[in-house]
């Protein structure tokens, strides 16, 4: 169990042999939290404990006495449906552990950000999960430098170590305009997300490289960015492509909801999807098979980026000087009814 | 400003006179927790109370000076695209009187709900709105006995006197009765909601009185209750209907969620709605307007419904003897194209 015979095992080597995550061993062998978890799991942690000779850091012990057994989740936007199977991803990990998970949602304000962040921690949360995140993120980075155990999910920032779990934006968007270019699209839109986040800077690289790669035509005008993640910005972004008479068949939009604005400005000026314009969307939100038309888009398994999240959350709180890692969950094509062969004039 | 001149003013009276809530003029008056309000505000509350002689209970003062500025909301299920939008009002109310809102997600489990709320409870919660009573609710009913300050929204219990913001259910199913007796339809069929919630069993009610009412078929075979407000549901209940070869040509459903279970079945079956079978939801959730066909649905204003609990529970807080109150938001029928009259064969 533990790599090297000659240093003294530790609380990961007891988590391991016990087939628990680190943060549950550390409960177990804690007598002031054990009754956070079931008996027998408590029993096999200590027993692997003794046969493995665990000596538990003094130190490190009593920072942990004052568990909370609580996480919290910082949303930006509860009305995006991407988030809510984010947030049940990471609560099934989570509450089977003994957790519980207060969630909050800043409105992409970040005042309100601050104050949530601020009320979580005079209650001791053990760690936060945070998908606000921007690049340049000041209140992640003074977060970081407090010591405050963190994990993002499905966006990251620049230049600070904190562990992500994000899905694989450039290889969703390389296959959305691969798809159009394999349909005979050559001039392809793209409505970028805010440039701001890594979610849209991302997948707006991808885009261009993507372009080039494909030989399409590669007009800067051609992509436009969206001041946020959401219809209204979608439409006012499509709607700017249009009355600029620039000459495209295709879109691929940041995300679904960027998508979904341009269905209301097509609807608005009399254009059909996908004879007039091809529409690829991203993130495979619920109930896109319904639309009219159903709308091709680049899938994300949300649910299982909040689990990752709440995971590593659990590594970093059982062991905090894990160093910071990033994991990429795969992204997919799924073809629909929004996107077909461009009409030759 | 006070009704009875002989009576002493009370927190309410000077709430009154300085245009705020009795939680905020609570807090303005307490050292204590003044910095939570903008500096302007405490002084119009503080002048209000001077110039009606105001004298704060010292006993009640104290009870108030472990105020949290923090309020529980617990939904159970956030992938539901009806709650984002009462979060948001909640939100809304709250945070411009300097509180903070912490979700809890409950998954429609009982334990949960009980180790979700009991968390909440122990970090000081100041109250909580909830949106997952059922009709009979053994912990709202223990909650209430210990005297927490809570609000519902969105359902109600039976025989238990918390205040409750819900829309007005059964005026929402009548207009969707009437529209399709207004369109010719005579057996019309209703997929309701779960039984146990007050939602589930108001709309079903409701709608046996409008069939009744417009002569139409009456037949208790004609409703299917679904165990939960969800699609798959939907699906199951709309599966059985035909499969027991009832005769009709119209679906009222408990809400949207359950219709969009219906359009899942009417694809397998090869049905096409509205020609072959007509459809209404409930609620007017997001993007209804671009589904295929767009789903004619009872809108209820979410963010309303939430906004009214917040100011609600700043009620109770602010003055705790305050007798429980219900209110009933108006309900109107959005027609889009799921409703068509019936094909006469």
């Amino acid at each position: 169990m533990n790599a090297n015979p000659s240093s003294p095992p530790t609380l990961r080597d007891v988590a391991e042999a016990a087939g628990v995550h680190t943060a549950t061993a550390s409960r177990a062998l804690n007598p002031k939290t054990r009754q956070q978890i079931s008996a027998e799991t408590a029993r096999r942690v200590m027993r692997a404990a003794e046969s493995l000779g665990y000596q538990p850091n003094s130190v490190a012990r009593s920072l942990k006495t004052s568990r909370s057994a609580t996480v919290g989740l910082v949303i930006p936007d509860l009305t995006n449906p991407l988030f809510p199977p984010i947030v049940r991803g990471v609560e099934s990990v989570l509450e089977s552990e003994g957790y519980n998970v207060w969630i909050v949602n800043t409105d992409n304000d970040a005042e309100r950000e601050r104050a949530k962040i601020e009320s979580l921690r005079s209650r001791q949360v053990e760690g936060l999960i945070v998908a606000t995140a921007r690049l340049e993120h000041p209140l992640l980075r003074q977060l970081h430098e407090q010591g405050v155990t963190m994990v993002l999910v499905n966006r990251q920032v620049e230049d600070l170590p904190i562990p992500a779990v994000t899905g694989d934006d450039a290889t969703g968007i390389t296959l959305a305009v691969r798809h159009l270019a394999e349909l005979g699209h050559t001039s392809i839109a793209h409505l970028a997300g805010p440039l701001g986040t890594s979610t849209g800077r991302l997948r707006a690289r991808a885009f261009r490289h993507a372009v080039r790669d494909h030989e399409l035509r590669d007009d800067p005008a051609l992509t436009v960015e969206c001041a946020y993640w959401s219809e209204h910005d979608g439409a006012a972004a499509m709607r700017s492509l249009l009355d600029d008479r620039r000459d495209f068949t295709a879109v691929v939009a940041g995300n679904d909801l960027i998508a979904l604005g341009c269905y209301d400005v097509f609807a608005e000026r009399g254009l059909s999807c996908p004879s007039d314009i091809s529409v690829i969307g991203f993130n495979d939100m619920p109930f896109l098979d319904k639309l009219r038309p159903p709308l091709t888009t680049v899938a994300v398994p949300h649910h299982e980026l909040g689990a990752e999240a709440a995971r590593m959350l659990l590594d970093c709180i059982g062991d905090p000087s894990r160093p910071a890692r990033s994991l990429l969950l795969p992204a997919t094509l799924v073809v629909r009814g929004s996107t077909a062969p461009p009409i030759t004039h």
